[in-house]
């Protein structure tokens, strides 16, 4: 099982140099290598795109890297004058970094791909169907590998010791053993007058606190936010007061539950699940800015569909249902107990095979019909 | 295309008895047929159980009845005396008379089966999914034949036209071509403190109505409020005052939307797909009562599927909403168009084949383990 996925827990982040180097020297090529494998079943006419020709290069140059590593023995040193050298262990956090940074605009240069694609050959059901199928299972990847690289670079990189800086005493890493997560709500809310009402059924009256990534939280906050507030804005424009964004968090044994409420007059279901459509994204794609890296994707349509992602990460997810006419609720779910936030890992198997084979299939129900004039026809009847 | 469906919508009732008959009398063994050879699919420790054979008998039976009418002329008589009886198109009202009531207890019986197959095989995750499938299919055809049954008995029906009874002079058949949906609401409500908020978009400060069966809008509504009450006493035995339940109708271009919101303390999300499972119904199988057929479908814990197929019929939706700690949102979507309320119907064709061809397959998303502390284990790693 040399390709199995090693999932790990928020329960049990990794803090010690060592076993965290063995672990990740492993487990990285294993990630890069089976997203790799997926990316191979994509279309050509997808594949052949500049983009993607760039995007695959960054994965292979990686791959290589990191699997050097591999046969190294932690502590020795290497090069004519092994003194001068640094143990491969401490090498290692430097060639993660390198990855990390090569890696930093893998989901716009994707994204770019699937433009350019769009723009060249439009898009039917089908391929909607792949690249929807892929790109869940692309980014989640990349989602899992930066949170390794960044754990590992964070906690171990040079002399400073991140995860001890004063802001953050308790962090591990880009984790908070203690997230208060109303605290992570409040930043993207700040703008905006919005109501916040707690629930915890766990203990009533006490703050309500997981183990988390904020970072996670905060960009899906972020993206969710801004989606009330545009339609909140663009369904009042006439009236003088703004009626507010709701919150509500409720924490239950097993789940940690956000809900976001605005009045911004709602979508039809049908077009619900074209939201979490990259392909179908309305988006025009963005002038490129170089920092734009940094912020929470915006701008290719993807912030919703990526955000669902960061919530199942963890096992998690992130729904929306709307009153047409009314307003939208977004409801973020989160794994109440850090042991059962286990990382969701795409893995490439016949089944995932299986997805990326699938072709025009007759529906199993019948289609409305166009003509529903026809419907009581008797002549084709009798 | 002789076994194509005949959708129709609730733009274009019947209300010609020819024509009616006709339509009938071909689309009603279309149904029928197509149905039967699903059933031939499932499992054979399913398809030997007495609750089945019986099953299967009715709708052999039926067919037979309605197909016997195919080559016949409507106006003409039968038998030595022609005079002393009804021309066919009269006499196909009694048949379909005697068809519905053969097949009233259908869905008990259907799940009296499933039980039987339960208590003596159990319940594994690959037949679930597929009597899962089944089911839903299964009923839902159900529930179109009744449809179209009861539209042809309820106007034609002897020379009493009930659809032109006084109390609801304006419907045709079942259908109201003016349904007040707070009206319907307000039915189960009867007994319970509830508040209701309407907002129209479409016509602000009108009364929200659309053209429906009223009987299916009562029937999700009572399952819905059914479980939100049970839910809000559960959670509040002790406290004096019980948290209202409060419904939200929305009136928009595309949808018609209720939201029925309790505080009953919710239901953690992994839980939330078994509510619509037949299989998993948790339900003691009740005890039989002949009148039970009259009322809401209860006690085999069929409640909320069967209540989302009746919001699927008509190209709708049912879905829940839950946060664990706090309560749960119940939202029926119909279309607020007749002429987009087609019926949905389940076609026998190879890709519903394939869904009982389906095996054991594994996942494409890796499995959290069950031994989280194992991980990280660098061991197994070198």
């Amino acid at each position: 099982m040399k390709f199995a996925h090693n999932s790990w827990t928020l329960a049990q982040p990794m803090h010690v140099r060592r076993p965290s180097f063995v672990f990740l020297r492993q487990e990285l090529p294993v990630r890069l290598a089976n997203i790799m494998k997926e990316i191979d079943f994509l279309p050509d006419k997808l594949l052949s795109t500049p983009s993607l020709k760039l995007l695959i290069s960054w994965y292979s140059q990686s791959l290589l890297e990191i699997v050097d590593f591999l046969e190294k023995n932690p502590d020795d040193k290497e090069g004519p004058d092994k003194v001068s050298h640094l143990p491969h262990a401490f090498k290692f956090t430097q060639t993660l970094v390198n990855v990390r940074n090569r890696h930093n605009d893998v989901v716009p240069t994707m994204a770019q791909g699937v433009v350019e694609y769009k723009d060249a050959f439009g898009v039917d059901p089908v391929t909607n169907q792949n690249v929807q199928y892929f790109l869940d299972r692309f980014y989640m990847s990349r989602i899992s590998t930066r949170m390794l690289m960044n754990q590992h670079t964070l906690i171990f990189e040079g002399s400073v010791n991140l995860s001890l800086n004063p802001a953050h005493p308790k962090h591990i890493g880009s984790i908070d053993p203690s997230c208060e997560v109303v605290e992570v709500i409040k930043m993207p809310t700040r703008l905006q007058k919005c109501c916040i009402i707690e629930v915890n059924s766990k203990n009533p009256n006490q703050p309500l606190h997981i183990v988390y990534v904020p970072s996670h939280l905060y960009h899906m906050l972020f993206e969710l936010f801004k989606n009330a507030m545009r339609a909140t804005v663009e369904t009042h424009e006439t009236s003088i007061t703004l009626p507010p964004i709701k919150v509500r968090v409720s924490l239950g044994t097993e789940d940690l539950t956000i809900k976001i409420s605005d009045k911004g007059g709602g979508v039809p279901l049908r077009k619900i699940e074209r939201l979490f459509s990259y392909m179908y994204s309305t988006a025009p794609s963005p002038v490129y800015e170089d920092n734009s890296r940094n912020a929470p994707l915006a701008g290719f349509g993807y912030g919703l569909p990526i955000s669902r992602l960061y919530a199942k990460y963890f096992q998690g997810d992130l729904q929306l249902y709307s009153m047409e006419g009314y307003g939208t609720s977004a409801v973020i779910y989160l794994k109440a107990l850090s042991s059962e936030s286990v990382e969701r890992l795409p893995v490439f198997n016949k089944s995932a095979l299986r997805h990326y084979q699938t072709s025009i299939e007759a529906d199993d129900w019948c289609m409305p019909s166009k003509d529903p004039k026809q419907l009581g026809n008797s002549k084709r009847i009798v």
